[in-house]
């Protein structure tokens, strides 16, 4: 469900182990849908897909989930509400297990959620026992659809889910591993596209001051920046119960390196560090769907309302100037000493 | 101590400073002190030092430090074991208290030590109270020599000399933070070495593959790559009695970033990622001093020797496949499935 890059590049490891690969567009997919059925090519991801990959509009969801031996769920974290509704039927009829690539946080009067314990309360009274499974780390999906080797993990409070989409999913060149860390290693899913623009910010400094990638000008600020993300990444993770070596490993270090690496996380916090206030770069970007405001609205949310474990505002300061530029069009100041507090 | 480039950006701060400061070169260090007394310009760096910076041969040593407040040792790992005995005169009159710039790794028959403690032991005999501080953290010499700002870590036995070099050194681009996690923060300088050949492992792949960076290419391999290498220094940090936090920021995750993105070590790695082997390599790098491969040696015994607490080397996959690559001139065949086992 869900024929963005991301859901549409997860297809190919599941047609090269020959499954049944039923690739149902959403609402928002129906331009991906025709070029799919009509070429054989997304048009984001721009290379062929293996032949046993069948593309459906979301009007033909019901016929194509009713003998599904499992979903796969690749919509954005605004959709996932939505497709917690669009499914629940199917749920509750085939009680397939889910396999989840849509990353996100949920605030709610019980405190902050990781977004598979979210979709699991929004199917809960039509599918009670759905329990997803989520797939995190570094992944970029145009790289999957082209079989380039990636490592990834997947983490469900069902163990045996993520062990059945591990033997389903694993290919010579996409190797998914299994972790018991539910919590830690889906924070680090949803923290990473926070902390992406604030690592991004450095490349922006850089370019401001006249460098191109690779020569000198500020690599001591990118690294300080990615320093100071991965440390705070580190302290949310640990005080909500995660592991440290979720924060060290695939769904930590080596999802934040890909995603500040481009795409439009990394584009908007390049645009805020070469100086523009958040409402410029977005209209430069023109308008896209950006996640890391949707992940910072939650998380100054949680700071406000204590539900962040221990820690208040004046432990996570690249937080604070991330909430600070991009929800409320502040001025960038980068001063290291206010970000390593002595 | 050491007029390297490292040795040399340093004295940028302490001048800023007010300090009266003297940069003594090592017998190998003759060629950048002439050129400093002559243009105030170290060949490495190519940007002027400040006016209160005077450089000595080592022929000079002794009267440059016969009333020096501190010293503050920038040789090569190598060169540790000749400053020792080069300063343990002066150390044993003016006991004064020692920065360590110099990174490394010592293993002997009471299991492996980070530098700040070998070299106290190493002047012990003469100086038996110097307990010197490190200094670690992401810092290209030739942005600090340009006044980039830059964030790093000071540690050490002795608390209350970490604070005094912190107030010695700060300036408005030049920002210590003392930690007391004397083992984990030099634990990561020495082991980022080795691992920023990992990771730039990545880079040669994405190179041979066609790609350039920041192109669709093999981003999903690098990002494994950086992860596994946090994930194991984290796992030999931890192992080591060091903390989780130091190894998500400035010595750890900041280190290493800024380590593979260039320099030697990062040359090097990208060469044997590019296909060829160590000794093609290093023939293809002029012989320049590679640390990585003193740190892979030491590590390669401690393995051995059982000393890296309960790990063995099917914990440190990658660490083991750097070894044989860089010290057995192994051929690269690199499999995620093998670097993160199921």
């Amino acid at each position: 469900m869900g024929a963005g890059m991301m859901g549409t590049a997860v297809c190919v490891p599941l047609a090269d182990r020959g499954h049944d690969v039923r690739l149902i567009g959403t609402p928002l997919d129906d331009a991906s849908v025709r070029a799919l059925r009509t070429s054989g090519v997304h048009p984001g991801l721009g290379c062929p897909l293996p032949a046993g990959i069948r593309a459906y509009p979301v009007s033909e969801l019901d016929d194509a989930c009713a003998d599904a031996d499992a979903i796969v769920l690749g919509v954005s974290s605004a959709g996932s509400s939505w497709a917690a509704r669009a499914l629940g039927p199917s749920l509750a009829k085939g009680a397939q297990p889910v396999l989840m690539i849509t990353k996100g946080l949920e605030l709610d009067a019980d405190g902050l959620h990781v977004l598979s314990d979210a979709f699991a309360r929004a199917v809960a009274p039509q599918a009670p026992g759905c329990s997803p499974v989520a797939v995190c780390g570094p992944c970029i999906a145009g790289e999957l659809a082209r079989r380039v080797p990636t490592a990834v993990v997947l983490t469900g409070r069902e163990p045996s889910h993520a062990r059945l989409f591990q033997s389903w999913l694993a290919t010579p060149y996409y190797h998914p591993r299994v972790s018991d860390d539910v919590v830690g290693v889906q924070l680090c899913a949803a923290l990473k596209n926070a902390y992406a623009m604030g690592v991004a910010l450095g490349q922006g400094l850089h370019e401001r001051a006249g460098g191109v990638r690779g020569s000198v000008a500020m690599h001591n600020v990118e690294a300080a920046l990615f320093a100071r993300a991965i440390l705070e990444m580190g302290r949310i993770v640990a005080a909500l119960g995660g592991d440290a070596a979720s924060v060290w490993g695939l769904p930590g270090s080596g999802d934040l390196t890909v995603t500040c690496n481009g795409g439009r996380t990394g584009r908007f916090g390049a645009l805020l560090g070469r100086g523009h206030r958040a409402r410029e770069a977005r209209a430069l970007l023109g308008g896209v769907t950006l996640e890391c405001l949707d992940v910072l609205a939650v998380l100054e949310r949680a700071l406000a309302e204590q539900r962040l474990g221990a820690l208040r505002a004046e432990d996570l300061p690249l937080l604070r100037l991330l909430i600070q530029l991009a929800l409320h069009d502040a001025e960038l100041r980068l001063d290291l000493a206010e970000l390593f507090p002595a």
